[in-house]
């Protein structure tokens, strides 16, 4: 029997991340204040964030960051994640393409957001904080920071956009299970959800909005701080837990990847799976091609523009010099809702531009097509967000079928689909269709970044 | 930091299941025709089993059976499943007994039941069967048996007890997502199912009638076998596999148990944990406490009667000597969907008979409560069937601290809770009541089986 599946011992979790800042040619540029348009410096994001988060996401000095025991002896309840070598997806396809995928799917959210949500919090309790607030959309952060609240002994306050609210029950359930204050947003408890609600009291909610009010919570209240689940680097940084793990189980299993593949929101589980290894094309001359794969109707990597943008629909936060497709930018609904954000994270910009990544967009039927092919070889169920990994894959590997090639492809599975199966069920009936975005209607969206930059 | 995880190497998952039937030291009573009370024979169940796993329930001999090679193959995508020390719910509960638990939810059915649907698909495709059919209520066997009969290119059938249909569209959708064609049940299909809606269309069908239904499917197709993912005795036998990983992974820990607890349906999952050590009890000498949690809405061990029964509510199964309820009971509508069955399996019941295992059950709030406990401390949201079994631990590690024994608890966790979100729903909402069964109601019940018995 060929192994399959390749574990570390527990001693062998990582006892440091580490920091692509501090390797990268180019550095990232600078993040400004909107208003003085002067480089930020850590103090100024202490009113909001952890200082620890606050002085991580500006080092581009330390190329290893420890990683507290606390948070390692978390880690330790659902890490080593497993490095599983696909050899029925292969045979599937008949490709000569040797896959294998890192599965972050067995955290106890279901996803490999629970990496940075236990150090988040951890920080914060160590800092004297006793609440920690988020905005959730599809709802794997907000279980996340639920989770790793109780795990630190702090209360956590979720404002999950209020159509998933209603349509996503089972997440709102785990976060409750958890331990979590859920509240829909727009809500009547800040004054940026009053202001929406006395407008139209059916307002159903938007990410943007749900960021401002947990930003205004943590504001108002004592030892309260926010946290954010993608985008910045300090949450790139505690996502490398996963490819330096991935990198030590690739030599257990003997081999090394020529290709490394990601799904793409913000870029936190991109930059998890693929920093490590790509620090090697950068150190030791490596070859290594790095793909990440977006939806069609969010492609702020094929399709958007390097340019300073906020981070947020309102522009409350500070102008971040990233691949964007304008803070206006409205995505389509499509059920991969942990990929429809406007922007990249500011490293992951640089590195594209640099030329150190690539980037493929893919229509949501493809990706839930890839998605059933995977489950039912693989046996494990993807996140919508996955699927997109997974068809980005597929096609690197039947490219391999055609060139007789047989690369080592590895990506990553960032969660499973149990509470996404009405999704599923909607792609089996034929209900979910494709979004394409003309070059008019993307030029007009990144408008609104343009204006920024002038 | 302390090792928390057990995990064994690939090359040691199991080869062989493990045949309780072979040790007893009292067999278990012959099965027996209902018409003409003579005992069964292998070939009276081939019409309906697959002709192996028609041995194998009627095997009192051999104490070893070999897992098929690629049944074990199938095993290494899941297996072994980790063995892992609760020291946060050990903490949290403040007691010095040891607490391990065996997590069955990291299968691709996020069960256990897919260790029995591996093996009765394998030897159904090596008979030349084509199609596999099955009823399933909660959806936990269901979803099981369609992965397994996608690993081995069979067309599987599932009926599903219609209001499971309606309640639980995911695992509905999980079973799609496996490629499996479900039918609520009662359907027009079936001359069961016809008789049923003819008389009352809007029927919203039983695990009984489900039976009959796949029973009827099977009989009527060529090439078409019935399935059963739990009370059978091959059932228990492909269970093993969960006790004999563990019993290896306890020696990691340097551990023995004092204690091995499961859930208990019919039987399966407890089977599985228990048989391998109840077997030293047997040939060593060994001590151990073997608990059944059952509900108190379906107490068949603590509140049943040992005789013949039929093992479905039509009786149109041979007649079983097991602890039952009588054929007729019908449970209250309780979420552990999976624990609704009136009676227990054949090598169980001589068991619980003889004395080598006991008893307890609980009320469904106090088991939600011993889940979420479990989930904000161990990080895994349990099925409502598996709370049964944390809330027996629970109690177990609270005597335990009251005599300030620090003993050694094993119990087997047998799924995740993620497609029972709604449940956890309704409890948090306090919607979820307790069902007293009075002694006179339980006798009512139990005189269905009695006239079998005069």
């Amino acid at each position: 029997m060929k192994q399959k599946r390749f574990i570390l011992d527990e001693k062998e979790i990582p006892t440091h991340w580490f920091n692509m800042q501090a390797v990268m040619p180019n550095k990232p540029m600078p993040i400004l204040n909107p208003a003085t348009r002067e480089a930020l410096k850590p103090e100024d994001l202490y009113p909001i964030f952890c200082e620890e988060c606050s002085k991580q996401e500006l080092d581009q000095t330390n190329e290893w960051i420890p990683i507290p025991e606390a948070v390692r002896e978390q880690y330790a309840s659902y890490r080593s994640t497993p490095l599983v070598r696909a050899y029925e997806l292969e045979k599937a396809l008949g490709t000569p393409a040797h896959i294998y995928f890192k599965n972050e799917s067995v955290s106890p959210s279901g996803s490999h957001k629970l990496n940075s949500a236990l150090a988040q919090a951890y920080y914060a309790k160590m800092q004297g904080v006793t609440n920690i607030t988020t905005e959730t959309g599809a709802g794997q952060w907000g279980g996340s920071l639920s989770y790793a609240a109780q795990k630190f002994g702090l209360e956590c306050a979720v404002y999950m956009v209020k159509s998933s609210f209603n349509q996503k029950p089972y997440r709102r359930s785990i976060m409750q299970t958890f331990g979590a204050a859920i509240t829909p947003s727009p809500s009547m408890s800040t004054r940026a959800g009053k202001d929406l609600l006395t407008i139209n009291p059916n307002d159903q909610g938007s990410l943007g909005c749900a960021i401002s009010e947990a930003i205004e919570l943590a504001l108002s209240t004592p030892n309260c701080k926010y946290t954010l689940g993608s985008v910045l680097n300090h949450v790139s940084l505690h996502q490398t837990v996963i490819g330096l793990e991935a990198e030590k189980q690739m030599e257990m299993a003997g081999e090394y990847p020529d290709m490394v593949i990601a799904c793409f929101g913000g870029g936190s589980n991109f930059s998890g799976i693929a920093f490590p290894f790509m620090r090697h094309n950068i150190q030791k001359g490596k070859k290594t091609r790095f793909i990440a794969a977006e939806p069609s109707a969010c492609p702020k990597l094929t399709r958007g523009k390097f340019e300073y943008d906020f981070g947020d629909e309102a522009g409350l936060t500070p102008l971040l010099p990233m691949y964007t497709l304008g803070h206006s930018f409205k995505p389509a609904t499509i059920h991969a809702g942990g990929l429809r954000y406007h922007g990249a994270g500011v490293i992951l910009s640089q590195l594209m531009k640099d030329g150190f990544m690539e980037a493929q967009d893919f229509p949501q039927t493809e990706t839930f097509k890839a998605g059933v092919l995977f489950a039912r070889t693989e046996g494990i169920i993807p996140a919508p967000e996955s699927c997109h990994a997974i068809a980005a894959t597929i096609k690197e590997a039947l490219k391999c079928k055609e060139s007789g090639e047989a690369k080592t492809i590895l990506f990553c599975l960032s969660g499973h689909g149990f509470v996404d199966m009405g999704s599923y069920d909607r792609y089996f009936t034929g209900e979910i269709s494709d979004f394409n975005l003309s070059n008019e209607e993307i030029a007009k969206f990144i408008e609104s970044a343009d204006k920024l930059n002038k």
